[in-house]
């Protein structure tokens, strides 16, 4: 496996584009994003679990009800979400994306993200989607991967090659993050896209386990947003035997998937709003992988441990207090905090205890653009990473006046 | 019922003090604090529910497992918490109080507050004692008040007069607050005194119930920290007949305590780290308790909600999105959101959709110290309300750096 060029549209009979359609009030933003595949899919998806959810999700989770899709239709700068026609003005970007394409509706993933309970004109997208259309290209995955951000400072877009049953296959993905990234669930926006040959059960089981150490192990500020989703297209024109079962195959393929998924949820993390640093916390010999998530996570949602590390404050007694309200089990008579980024390595706490640890060094460490707080709980063999970022007074600007 | 002046010792029989011993640096701040009853008190006490517990926390729960107590000694500066000696510290704090003090160690409260992990020297400690019992007043009051703050910016205190059992009751308290503080259970210090006279098992019953309604619904930063406690001592120096049943008496206590608390509470939230406005949400007619309680805790901790509010940007989508991600049942179709102050009221979303309200009106309204956020689920009659802050520049500041 390799990380080549091309982004969502690396994978054989995949187009995109992206366009400003006049969604937004600044002309030179895209708004307006559109993928296509050549051939029909299979395709499965996973949805924000909040219980407000944005009307694209619940058209999105009716057309995949059959586990097939063709294209995906992304609007940014308005999450049509608590409006009173949202339903209806996703089924009409649907409808008239299926118009021009000549694909079901039933085959489009719509999307919306940005400001929630806002009206949204439909008209300006429908007239957007002719233009959309005519300006797929291979090319387009760059405008795509544009048009779907909101506050977020840069495009996040991968792409693998891999070797699959004898043929050569890849998998591209783009995304969007930012704020209102929790752990729990699809906390994003990522849309992602292959060339293997994979039933959409198959698909459907992939895209879960990887969702599960990726996406669902990213925290920006612990909100999760009424809108997010992640989507995985297969064509198939990468001509490898069907993936119907796990098989080496299925594991060849979810190992790809898991790259590129923890490349875009590390990329979330790195570009939380306001974010100076990315922070990845491992847990590890924990008594069992569950655990291990729960706390890993704990650490990096804490807004002590997040205002610390933007300081460069060696504060690990934050560590062990997220550690110690986490919902889960663990020893703190046991448990060591490592700090360590290109700096070097400081170990601050022993057992449970603090060590009378190198200030200076613990400070340059801290200091740098991404920073790793490892925690060893010696109280088992599971382990697992999650990813956030520090909180800053940009963070506070960018969400004290988001609408205006 | 009435406001009186005379905090923690407005209760007969109560004396306080607070010195500046020698753990903090700043020598202008007082560091050691005393409260005492010249009887011996019946007693009880809520405690942190983090699984890393400040070594005070284990001392008090063995003192306090005989329902007795005569004083509370508390040290801000130094949580003793993740320290090797941490209980032995603890210990020789009781010890050298219970000798000046003349009475058992298993009668004294023994809590700290302040950075985990650092070294803490008990030889400074003990040094203060002597100076500490002997500027024991009335007038105490204040200084014992002072001296339990941390990043605190004001004193945080209260008394009322009440009949009791055809006698003039006190209750009175002080608490310090600002960060690390979270729902669920004791979230900060807040010592209570009292003249009333009621069995220790009544106590524990009326402050639990009272905690419930008050210290757990207040959240500055959503970490629970390790070393928080509620403690109620009171020495029956009122002389009402002994309460022991949750008969009218008892209604009446639990009345004044509730008062007490509630406004200890939202002095927290007030005063949390960098605030500059307290946010009251308030969710009414929901299906029951536990779902309102929930429900307005959720929104009172989103980081997103909280720098809304700093913004005046009545961005309610984001309420909504945290009602949504509460582990709460509720129909976001029938839900309606008002925002309130002195400026005025406004009602911002109706049955879980947008409102064409006056921008400039909420506005105004969020630009006032004290916001009322409230949420009719119109889905039963069970209320219930939190209190918690805006995030804020200074928060991230203060959080940044605060063991330097």
């Amino acid at each position: 496996m390799k990380e080549v060029s091309g982004g969502i549209t690396a994978a054989k009979g995949f187009l995109a584009s992206g366009v400003f359609c006049g969604i937004r009030r600044n002309k030179t933003k895209k708004d307006l994003a559109l993928i296509y595949s050549e051939k029909p899919c299979t395709a499965a998806a996973m949805y924000t679990q909040n219980k407000v959810k944005g009307a694209p999700i619940y058209v999105t989770m009716e057309h995949l009800e059959d586990g097939m899709c063709q294209a995906v239709i992304c609007n940014s700068g308005n999450a049509n979400t608590c409006n009173a026609d949202g339903v209806e003005i996703a089924k009409k970007m649907c409808l008239a994306l299926s118009d021009v394409l000549k694909i079901k509706q039933s085959d489009i993933i719509v999307a919306s993200t940005g400001v929630i309970g806002q009206p949204l004109n439909v008209d300006v997208i429908i007239s957007g989607i002719e233009p959309l259309v005519l300006s797929l290209s291979k090319e387009g995955a760059q405008n795509a991967a544009e048009a779907i951000m909101t506050t977020d400072t840069m495009k996040k877009e991968i792409a693998v090659e891999f070797e699959i049953g004898g043929k050569t296959a890849y998998i591209g993905g783009i995304a969007k993050g930012s704020g209102m990234i929790n752990p729990n669930m699809a906390t994003m926006l990522s849309f992602i896209t292959t060339d293997a040959n994979i039933t959409s059960q198959m698909l459907k089981k992939a895209l879960k386990a990887s969702a599960e150490q990726t996406y669902n192990m990213v925290s920006v500020d612990g909100d999760t947003s009424t809108n997010d989703m992640v989507s995985v297209m297969a064509n198939g024109e990468a001509g490898n035997p069907l993936i119907d079962s796990e098989n080496g195959d299925y594991e060849t393929f979810i190992k790809a998937l898991n790259h590129v998924n923890t490349y875009l949820a590390k990329m979330m993390a790195k570009d939380g709003e306001g974010a100076s640093k990315l922070i990845e916390c491992t847990v590890k010999n924990a008594c069992d992988i569950k655990t291990a998530r729960l706390l890993a996570k704990s650490v990096i949602k804490s807004n002590l441990v997040k205002a610390a590390v933007f300081g460069a404050d060696a504060n690990w007694g934050r560590i062990l207090c997220a550690l110690g309200y986490a919902d889960a089990d663990f020893i703190p008579e046991k448990t060591d905090v490592y700090f360590k980024s290109e700096a070097g390595e400081v170990k601050v706490c022993e057992n449970g205890m603090g060590l009378d640890f190198n200030e200076e060094l613990a400070k340059n460490i801290l200091q740098k653009s991404e920073i790793q707080i490892n925690i060893d709980l010696k109280d088992g063999s599971a382990s697992a990473t999650a990813w956030g970022c520090d909180l800053t007074y940009d963070y506070v600007r960018i969400n004290g006046d988001y609408r205006t």
